[in-house]
């Protein structure tokens, strides 16, 4: 018998689209329960959210501190264990640190925090309180991500030497070549956004990929933005050389002005015995190509694949799944986490990956802005 | 503010797959709640498996008699308002129709009966009962193909001509090709299965979308099973061609040993101006083909979609939603019915596609039974 | 040393793309010298096609009649050796008989003949003949075809039961949706074209395609036109149930009017162990299905291929080759076979392929105009 | 009336791929005649392939230097016109050189040159002659990628932005791995295969597309090299990271070590309005891609695309045409040019494409050497 885990949410109200994903996804499996929140600033608002989705109002709080302080009153057999923050970027960092301080299981949305700094206080943090904390890559939660993963520990490819990820999107254009739009929105301020567009928002998301799938760390890389206009401070396009290893390289490659392409991820890696093809936009067909035999096509569902991908499917071969599903493995996984239940370690993105994101994207920016040179990663 | 619909389950207890997709779907718009079930005709595994998925026993019934007497003595403001039925199908037709006698709204799984008598005494009992009545034929539910219903009846095809929509599996060839299995399992055995197996189970959805997409009826249809065996009496492969309306023919093709097809749906639409075609394991993908102009690709959350279509998904661009997401569709536009809200009228699947999938069922198997002759519908 | 043969042309002149395509296929092995044609029925325009060309008038006549007679008048080691008939179609038989009476191999286009009895006819006058004749359905030199008939062979599929083939154009759409179009033209005019207009020009490939690549006959089928207009007395679509064997079934579908289709030609093949899917417009590219393994996508120029495909492709993998060189495989094949070279089976389509053809295509009629009747094959 | 040109061939004896290529491409369109050759530097067997082929062997020259004098002393009505280089990289430039000062017009494989200097000594050359001089950058001559020059040429992007090429083969992995056959083979012996393997090879035709199809020229560069192991001098997998204006930059990437990759070239360029994506293994499939409408796929032969695409297209749409064919359209612009006819200023690549080839592998090459810096090129 499994009771449902009870689960706070911050952030996620009105017209969030990342709301929708993250509470669809705690439905999915049947783990969840969303037991209180604070969904907006506005508390009006919050409360309203809240009727809407027909959730008791009693535990909606009017912020967060509240929601901490209250929640903490509560007998620990009904308060809430995890908290999944939603809110904008630079409230990951704060409202973290202080419900990992708390004891509070934490599953965040990326980028986990800011700077890098942020990062490793909060990696800090986390290693005293112990509990779980999950970071929302969700593309690593695609069955066909896992099966490329588990392939790929299981000595598939062979020694791997180049890697190649790709995302690509195209929408920023409508505001990068607006001077107004462009100097007015707060994606391209650096003090709003952060120091990175097109990195901090898309770029990490191809780096984890890249490390989820090899096992293997970006050790050094240099990069080059593209800001399109004098007077824009951010990047919107950028890429990033990447050495893994002894002759092992690679290239990742990013863009909000790459006109037309909608969530265009993509990763090819390439090993001595064979390659990895996958893309977002398809995520049920796998292809791993070899230089001697018919390219095949890994799809979900099939005995085929391992118990780990398998575990992420829940329909049989041919019912496509999609991004809410790969959301919901990564809940999965927190869940069984949480219950301190064994499984793959691979089951979602942890700390660690939150940490390297950080450390990704403050040394593509050293490297363009040092004039396009090599920084080495932690 | 909306309060959500009090839901009740029947059936998909345990292992079951529709179940996952039925329990998963009502989530995802935070519509409903499951407030009471009969999962399993054993009751200790009914009870079980209220708790695995942490839902309160007090109404989860012994049997569906109980389920139905047991709620009717609750007020009104506190009964299911609908039951979703996920049964084997020899049950759809009774549970359905004392549900819609009693005043429930009905989410009913294909086939909605074993026999097109029964559909048509069911369709009387709906007309009395003036429920909302649905039936989960869950690839109407996705937005290509809300997108293509929307264009034809826009015209963007002009008269059409010429239908084909295929259907294909391989799984049963495990089964087919054992004589010890083939004539012990229950899918096979005319007196377990009904009437048809591969027109029966997934020839239907075919037709279901030609007529859907199309807004046409098929008038006549002329079929040829192939049986793969002679004491083999079910039919595991079959062609229909079909008639709908002066000149306007086309093809219907099913087959459950069509060797490593998983999920096999397609469909291609031709008329005068341009043509259509779509696959269900590519869901997100329309293909408008013309004469004279470039192949266009529609995809799902583009503002050059139309409103119904764009009313069926929930994320942007490039972020795959899939099957779940489609049956959620259904849900949702059952949900609005049973609110009193206007909507598309083709949000769900009705009553008449119940029926008419039985009569398309039986005419096939009356057609090749009696040497391949035309056959008309009703 | 391989002195080149010497070939006649009869038809293929002016702005004819079936010219162009025999001619460049003539030219890729190195295997024929064009010696002399009839291009044209008026002289002129025939004498200034070989100059445009740059092709040595001497042997350029100025009827099919002058070309048989002067050419026999030459030595042997002189005189043409085979004649490539590209006319409109009701000349194929007349030359074709006189050409194999005379003791000249032929490479025809086809329809080999406009019915069925000639076709038979020129089938004795061939065995009489005992030279080469080969019958130009280009489809079957693609190396992927190839591929697939040679593992089918092997036992890739085992027992087959399962066959569709599709052949799908839009092109006649502006003609026949236009009441004087349709009614003047020479393509749906019974006198002038034969008695079949999408089976007799492209419902025959797809019959030809499922023979050659299966191994199979197909026994018996019963067909449905689509006329699209009263007035209109050809067929401009059709579907073709077909059997193959006992238990062994399929269908064949052809259409005129799928608007935005250009050259559709596809088939798919499912046996008990495996199936295969293949498409023209995508002809490198042969895809095996399993429902226990990955897809396999076979590729040109791979050692995995077959000799006899390999032997049809000339550059390593990933050179993609065309219909061009599909075509050039079969000359290829009919100059080894005027050579007196062994070879590979299906190296090119034989008198039996022109022949079966026929009948394939008067079955279709008679069993459409019959009222959809199954009609044996011989 | 156009008298066929007169054509001599260098190299492409024997089993060369390359010969084959060439041999072809000058038989598509009726342009040329081989009238003489030294096909291979061996005599005997250089007759014995005039043999097999079928050429008279009267100017089957013992060498080059023979050829040319040979051919000087006869009448320029008779003299080749034309010489078709396909020998070892390293005799390109004295064969083009002497050709040129002798008044011939030279058709020359890629690399056009094994220096930059012997380039731009070429081109001198070439000025001084004032003949015509062609460099086969095949991939060009695939009536899509014209589709795409032209319409780029006429706006369809806007202002470009952003570019991206990638060819991956992974043919060099069996050679590479094994330390025997790395230090053995002459493709990775700088001594005997100039500089680079990768970028010389095919990375140049990467290059070549990008400033082909989008007009633009590459300013300056940043490479990075992998050459696997320490004992191995060449590269053969590299990225270049590119700039093409002020705000207009890109990315190459090369590879040989690419697993299962066959013929990868593929180019995506985005600009303000739109995108485009071109890959080589399906050279008939031109996708536009546009934030705001529907996906755009362009195909052969359509009356949509451009004069200069439709020049290039021999058959209807849907028949799928090669590499042969694309050839053949450079050999088709060539043979014009020698006549003096008017044509497309793309209608084959120039001795300015083969320059800057040279240029930019010697650029990378600079880069990487010096430790990744930014290397302009002239």
């Amino acid at each position: 018998m499994a009771k449902k885990i009870r689960l706070g949410i911050l952030g996620g109200g009105g017209d969030s689209l990342i709301g929708v994903l993250h509470r669809v996804a705690s439905h999915i499996n049947d783990n969840y329960e969303i037991v209180g929140a604070v969904f907006n600033p506005d508390h009006e608002a919050n409360l309203a959210f809240a009727k809407e989705i027909d959730i008791p109002t009693n535990r909606i709080y009017k912020d967060f501190d509240t929601l901490v302080e209250e929640e903490m009153k509560l007998p620990e057999s009904e308060r809430m264990q995890v908290c999944s923050i939603q809110t904008p970027n630079f409230l990951h960092f704060p409202m973290a640190k202080k419900l990992l301080e708390n004891g509070f299981h934490v599953i965040c949305e990326k980028p986990m925090t800011t700077t890098y700094e942020e990062a490793r206080i909060l990696q800090e943090a986390h290693q005293k309180a112990g509990t779980v904390f999950a970071v929302t890559h969700t593309y690593t939660g695609y069955p066909m991500v896992r099966q490329m993963r588990e392939m790929i520990k299981a000595g598939a490819l062979g020694k791997i030497h180049k890697v190649d990820a790709r995302y690509y999107q195209g929408w920023i254009n409508p505001i990068i070549h607006d001077k107004d739009k462009r100097s007015s929105v707060w994606r391209l301020d650096p003090k709003k956004a952060g120091i990175s567009s097109c990195m901090g928002d898309i770029g990490v998301h191809a780096f984890n990929m890249i490390e989820y799938t090899t096992g293997l760390q970006v050790k050094s890389l240099l990069c080059d933005f593209n800001y399109l206009y004098e007077d824009n401070q951010m990047d919107v396009d950028g890429t990033v050389l990447i050495r893994m290893g002894d002759y092992v390289k690679g290239v990742i490659r990013g863009s909000q002005v790459a006109t037309g392409e909608e969530n265009g991820l993509a990763i090819s890696i390439y090993g001595e015995k064979a390659g990895f093809r996958w893309e977002q936009e398809k995520p049920n067909f796998l292809y791993r190509l070899s230089d001697t035999e018919p390219v095949q096509i890994y799809k979900p569902g099939h005995a085929y694949n391992s118990d780990f991908s398998l575990d992420g499917t829940k329909l049989p071969p041919g019912h496509p799944e999609g991004i809410f599903d790969a959301m919901a493995n990564i809940y999965l996984g927190a869940a069984r986490a949480i219950r301190g239940e064994d499984q793959n370690d691979g089951a979602f993105p942890t700390m660690l990956d939150g940490v390297r994101g950080l450390n990704f994207i403050e040394a593509t920016v050293a490297s363009h802005k040092g004039g396009n040179v090599w920084v080495d990663m932690d």
